[in-house]
């Protein structure tokens, strides 16, 4: 193993297991118990001071009176003497400690007390902590087997490609469960329970290292810290390792930020789902979706691309796969002219485009799928495959010939991706998957997998998109209030364009301002007024000629209606008309930090929720990624026969937002650029209004 | 059997079976050996005429020599013999045929003339004739087995609750493999092959009425007729029983109809999923989806309403199953405060809401389950629950005091539903569903699965919505081109209310219609000018002062732009904006016949798709569940502090035209009223242009 930071936790080379029970069947009894049955090979050390042997090992009094080194203990004793073991682990050495014991933060204050004063103890002493409230964890490369889960009570499991970490250890024993029955292999699996110190963040570390792990999957409730987890996936990325996630429920969105805009909006789901598309892991919605997908990305190789060749022998099941490649984004393109004929020359009636339908006539010539496949695989180089063959996998007369011809092609065309709908006992499945192909029953879910594999593999080919540095020396947002133009300033400062606006404080600058265009807007400059148009503060489409006489117009309406409010002057700018409105936003997320928001104004905002999140800092190809993933991205592009708007320009200005508020990180509620005018292609974006909060900035009231 | 018209084909009292085989594992020996193994009661008669008995049973050289009456005929013999075969059918007096036989109309226009032959003479004759080109049906009720599939293989399948029609025979064979598999019990099934008589809505229709199927799932590749599937479904409904449809592929839309704006839009799989919603048809879109809700539907009891109860021993999957819950429509209201204290007096660290984690500390105190499931069930009064329970299913300390409590409270409560997310030996499985409980593995597809269930029961609760009588008499739509003047006369006699306007041929016209409103709409009115804008024909917002002059400026544009046009004149409208533009039209669908369409007009129709469909006639109700459907109905209830529009018009609007579409099928080719305006509660709506082509139009070029 190698020396990952985690490894006296995942991969000790002695474990001592503290009130280890004599009785292989309660829960201080069972670990041992496993530890022996899974064949651990380091030294295991039972701690109980009332017996000399527990289950036929010599047992010691307490830690301090074990001869050797001791890498890692298993606390399986009451909460009430959890931090005395923690001691006498400190006084050991121990690196890793399993905490099972219930009694902590789960159930109120003085747990959580209780629970903050272990991990002071694990941080003081560089022990790392899995726990407590937790069912453990076991690496099966080893044997090393800290659990009570009852997954392991029908033997040792079989070690295998999947890494796991769940965050509850009752559900993970129910996918470890699931993944059994699936023919998944888990070799390492973690349960973290209430994360006092380790989280599902640093099994993901510690698989992204093990050489022997292909893919890793997880379940999260919460991610306890964004940057220890972007971390954590960016080394299994760099591996070569898939991440597949399931991330349930939901945490509350931060109710300060609940003024702006981007609040109402930022369902702190979507938050999660943009963080883990942004950050390549893989999204599983449903526990099965999990298990499918892990299913697919172990089969010791990934599809090298979405191009994808369909097979069946039932023009049905043919055309409901190509409607699953559709939706699910793998790609079918026909085969040459050439290999359509070919197919013809063999089957007159089979579909020979993609799907390939060579109906049920090989069951009269078996050698017609040696011939499909190395056409598809061979001449037309495809680099993966679904083939449907129904029930034949368990017919008496086509079992043995299926298997042969499956097999052979994926032994002959070892980098390629095969994988069967067909139903076949269990021993046969084993057949299959030992030669490197998956089976899936349903050929709706076989074309769901592959394709979510191909994005895994998609996402593990693709480097890492550029990341520009935080500027480091920025302007430090000033506390308090800031006005629209004040605002705009910094946002300016940051690479976030404006528009060109003067701020005049009398008629006659106003009327000098008219050269700024030949219909103008004027607007309030108030620190004490948020709503401007509430009190009268914002005339449109002024004729330059007149901007003087709007000047005193709107002064005077604003000091009839607020007339407490200090007034600063009024904002003169051009009215542009000739482009898109978006809205940009920042929130602070708990667990990612600064997040960008994109929308499109208006309708689309308010009633289609149709906006889009990025964790801040990201560059200008992530912000093209983010623009596209609106529904709305059309009208961007030009619809209804309208130009195309610049988006490069509006990619510039969301990444620069973000860089901004990363550097800002801390230093401000929220930001909102609403909207932000996209103009046609070569003519940039210009902010027409902004609003930065502060923590010393009153709400407004909405 | 009831005497549906159906039974001699489905459930004949005779059979015969032309050119059986005395090799049982021959296609042609194949049924007669499952009419043998299933115990089929009434009389077989082999015809071969080179053998005396076959199979043991006595053979006869032609039908003609059978004694007695025959009720049906298997015929599997080469298609240059099927007529032939057919005029024996026709001379016995047999009422059903299955037709395995293949070289018809998949093969060419020669096999197509002969299916038509043999269609012939089966309507002629009143045969029902199911094929060509099939893998044929079976009736497990009656041990009817005319059918070579190899499901059969493995023995006579045992007769159940399910009910299947498959359009495909292979795929429909893989469907009962994985039926099978899931422990549902198929009772009859019918593949219908090429369809030349017997199509999928037939077995529909048999299966509404046989009295031991509880549930119908049909494979769909494209509906024949969609009134004949409309009247079968409905019977079925009548009946109780739901229909679970997977449709896959699309057909194409009318290429004639490409014209009008709908026709760009409708896409064929759009019209089918609305028509089956429209029909009360849960459709699903993958295979296991198709099964796991025939297996929630079922279990002889479906849930009263949405309300679902969730109980679960791990807190990460209550999370889960709540977060399934809300996706997929089903209700998880919380327990009553007093309910919830018994549950935190049971176990003080349990969540009592909803879901309800009762720990693991039933692993200690099974009496917490019967406790909990009467909370539940009695005081609680839930129709339905799901309920979590891992592995405890199969641990040797739980599975028995599992079911025992599980199918106790089954019992207890006959008409709640009740599932359960649990892993389960196979065995263990089969007590579960003899108690009337459903087992699932993964957490997600059971409620998904119990949703779709609560979505059938509610169906067959609901009466079916009424529709309103197509009027009979109506005025037929003239032929060649209609104006825009036209058209609106015609819509607004059938319901559809349109803008107040005036056709007006001179200026001193046009001044006089100025009392229509304050500003004015003109527009040029002419049959050969379709695209009014691009020849300077309309003008907006005139002042009502300058209607004539704004008259003679339209004329002298449109006759120095269009100088060989034919102008009937200029409509007068007023011009009014206090409202929303929607989109109505009218295509004619192949297989459903006129089908009209809503959208939001603008960037939702055009860059979002945000369109919605019906088969017409439908009445009021119809209509609003159709505007409900729409993503952007919320601007029709008044986002962004507008006020809310006249849905209730807008609802009757689109019910007429609906009508008016059913009254002129044949007609006309397409019909656009684009936009309807519909203006706030209590004003109404107003279509402010309206195209109708009919089948001598010419389809202007857009």
């Amino acid at each position: 193993m190698p020396a990952h930071p985690l490894a006296p936790l995942l991969a000790p080379r002695s474990v001592a297991i503290f009130g280890a029970s004599n009785d292989p069947t309660r829960i201080s009894g069972r670990s041992l118990r496993y530890y022996r049955e899974a064949g651990y090979k380091g030294a295991i050390y039972p701690i109980n001071p009332t017996r000399d042997t527990v289950q036929g090992l010599r047992a010691y009094p307490d830690l301090a009176s074990v001869p050797g080194e001791v890498d890692f203990g298993l606390i399986a004793v009451p909460a009430n003497l959890a931090v005395e073991a923690m001691e006498a682990c400190v006084a050991k050495g121990v690196r890793g400690v399993v905490m099972f014991t219930a009694g902590f933060a789960e159930i109120g204050p003085e747990g959580r007390a209780l629970q903050e004063k272990i991990t002071q103890i694990a941080r003081d002493n560089g022990i790392r902590l899995c726990g407590p409230n937790c069912l453990g964890l076991f690496n099966m490369r080893i044997g090393h087997t800290p659990t009570f889960s009852s997954f392991l009570e029908e033997g040792p499991p079989q070690s295998g490609p999947l890494g796991m970490v769940t965050q509850s250890g009752a559900f993970g024993t129910h996918l470890l469960a699931l993944a059994a029955r699936r023919g998944i292999q888990v070799g390492v699996w973690m349960s973290t329970g209430n994360e006092a110190d380790v989280a599902v963040a640093d099994g993901i570390s510690f698989l992204a290292d093990d050489p022997e792990t292909q893919a890793i999957a997880c379940y999260v409730e919460a991610i306890k810290d964004g940057a220890v987890f972007a971390e954590a996936v960016s080394r299994a990325r760099a591996n070569g390792k898939p991440v597949i996630a399931m991330k349930v429920g939901g945490s509350a969105v931060g109710a300060a930020a609940a003024a702006s805009h981007t609040a109402s909006l930022a369902g702190s789901d979507a938050v999660y789902d943009a963080a883990l598309r942004q950050l390549g892991v893989e999204r599983a919605k449903t526990p099965e979706d999990l298990i499918e997908i892990a299913y697919a990305c172990t089969r010791g190789r990934l599809p090298r691309s979405r191009r994808l060749a369909v097979m069946t022998m039932s023009g049905g099941a043919g055309v409901l796969m190509a409607d699953a490649a559709e939706q699910e984004g793998a790609e079918l393109p026909p085969l040459s002219d050439e290999a359509q004929k070919q197919v013809i020359s063999w089957v007159p009636f089979a579909a020979a485009r993609n799907p390939v339908d060579i109906t049920a006539q090989a069951l009269n010539d078996p050698s017609l799928l040696d011939k499909s496949f190395d056409l598809l695989f061979g001449k037309e180089d495809f680099p993966a495959m679904v083939a449907f063959f129904t029930t034949w996998a368990s017919s008496p007369q086509m079992a043995e010939p299926l298997f042969k011809a499956v097999s052979g092609a994926a032994a002959r065309y070892p980098d390629r991706y095969f994988a069967l709908s067909a139903i076949a006992a269990p021993e046969m499945q084993r057949r299959y998957e030992a030669a490197g192909v998956g089976l899936f029953e349903d050929p709706w879910a076989a074309v769901k997998a592959v394709a979510a594999a191909m994005r895994c593999a998609e996402r593990l080919m693709t480097p890492p998109l550029p990341v520009p540095a935080v500027p480091a020396n920025g302007e430090r947002l000033p506390a308090g209030a800031l006005t629209e133009h004040e605002a705009k300033r910094i946002l300016a400062a940051a690479g976030v364009p404006v528009l060109e606006e003067r701020l005049v404080t009398s008629a006659a600058e106003a009327g000098a301002a008219a050269s700024l265009g030949e219909r103008l807007v004027l607007k309030i400059v108030s620190p004490e007024i948020t709503h401007k148009t509430e009190v009268g503060g914002v005339t449109l489409n002024v004729p330059a000629a007149e901007a003087a006489g709007a000047y005193e117009q709107l002064m005077a309406r604003v000091k009839a209606r607020a007339p407490q409010a200090r007034l600063d002057g009024v904002l003169v700018s051009p009215m542009l008309t000739d482009g898109v409105e978006m809205i940009l936003g920042v929130q602070h997320d708990a667990v990612f930090g600064p997040v960008v928001m994109l929308g499109l104004g208006g309708i689309f905002v308010e009633v289609l929720r149709d906006v889009t999140f990025r964790i801040a800092p990201f560059g200008v190809e992530e912000a093209r990624r983010m623009i596209g993933e609106l529904r709305a991205a059309a009208i961007l592009q030009g619809a209804r026969g309208k130009p195309p708007c610049d988006i490069a320009a509006l990619a510039e200005a969301l990444s620069r937002l973000s860089l901004f508020a990363a550097a800002q990180r801390g230093h401000f509620t929220s930001i909102d650029v609403n909207p932000l005018l996209v103009r046609p292609q070569g003519h940039g974006v210009a902010a027409l209004d902004a609003l930065i909060l502060t923590e010393n900035t009153a709400a407004p009231a909405h």
